[in-house]
């Protein structure tokens, strides 16, 4: 391990697993990277988000809306960066966690699944990051973000167990792996990481926890 | 360890460290209980927040208004009961996380110092695990909800470093002791466990986690 610390940006979108950045993938995303000794960076777009779920009902409020980034510095405490100012050429790595958020807000990959399209903001860090050879680490559906931003490179990532999201990401000719949330994939070629996280709903969060410090440790190793 | 998992109950009042629990505690908490075999309950009080808070500008929302239960699910991924339904005789221990909601939500020590008053459904359940001598984890500022709840018995307990805070609990006849976020204060007579976690607003995540897990470890010990 070298004795400067890993830069790393994380890209949150809102606060929630149903309309934001899961916040218990944000947290061990955070955890996992100050414990292995990264500097955390937080961006976030800004703009409304998509919609605004209740998450104790499950159901859309109807004219609600949230800023992203303001939702998001919830998790963030503050400190979290408009997206405009995320340069890669700062950073080392990039770590995206998921929720439904990054399906809607990120994209609509919610909405048209493989024939979706991604923010022009969120592609074009996506592209430079995995341009500059960067390692990126994306958790839960955030791989389908990734798998659409990068649709004629072949990538090789999980998205958990057989779904609909996985069938739509092979369309795009990436490889799914299927696993559990307390393993992780590695794409060597493509300095990609993912694992499955809360793509299962049922998962124990020490699991999802296990998961996602392997995927951050494996990038700091790639960065 | 006994073979049954303990029964805990944690208790939210929102999602947000600045208007209701504090997001990377509830997590480390809800992490670490999972981690160490505990079963887990979440519980919130329906109702309106005090207030809503920007926490990019750290500036109230006016007008706003935010149901406490219905934000806890963002961090509960919906399994989040009324605390009405919340029967102490049916768990083994209580974890309360911090947050400014704990503090203006549960009881208005935010306004009020050591002169404040705790809700009626929240004073009932936190006197009736301490009166069933069942453990009580109480983290960052959430020791001070339990210090007003139980002001007259003398509690051991910390919020950290010296504070208007550490002086209003102490002026209720507490012992309070200044520690580091990574470490926690057992008071063995009333089974009381805290930590200061954000209380120190520049804590590390990774120290955060330490005090909790160990929080968390001591308060099954004691269940």
């Amino acid at each position: 391990m070298s004795s400067q610390p890993k830069k790393v940006a994380v890209l949150l979108c809102g606060s929630g697993y149903r309309d934001g950045s899961e916040i218990r993938e944000s947290v061990a995303a955070l955890w996992a990277l100050d414990k292995h000794g990264a500097e955390v960076s937080m961006f976030a777009p800004d703009g409304e988000a998509y919609d605004v779920v209740n998450c104790l009902t499950g159901q859309t409020v109807p004219g609600e809306k949230r800023q992203m980034r303001v939702e998001a510095a919830r998790i963030a405490r503050g400190q979290v960066e408009s997206i405009s100012k995320l340069k890669p050429s700062d950073f080392d790595a990039l770590v995206i966690p998921g929720g439904f958020g990054v399906a809607k807000n990120f994209c609509d990959f919610a909405l048209k699944g493989s024939a979706g399209s991604v923010r022009p903001d969120v592609q074009k860090v996506i592209e430079q990051f995995h341009s500059e050879r960067k390692p990126i680490g994306a958790i839960c559906i955030a791989p389908a973000l990734v798998g659409l931003t990068l649709k004629n490179t072949p990538l090789t990532l999980t998205l958990g167990q057989a779904s609909e999201a996985v069938d739509e990401i092979r369309k795009l000719g990436h490889q799914v792996e299927l696993r559990p949330s307390s393993e992780w994939v590695v794409d060597e070629k493509n300095r990609l990481v993912t694992t499955p996280a809360y793509m299962d709903d049922q998962a124990p969060i020490a699991e999802v926890f296990t998961g996602i410090e392997g995927l951050v440790q494996k990038v700091l190793a790639l960065a």
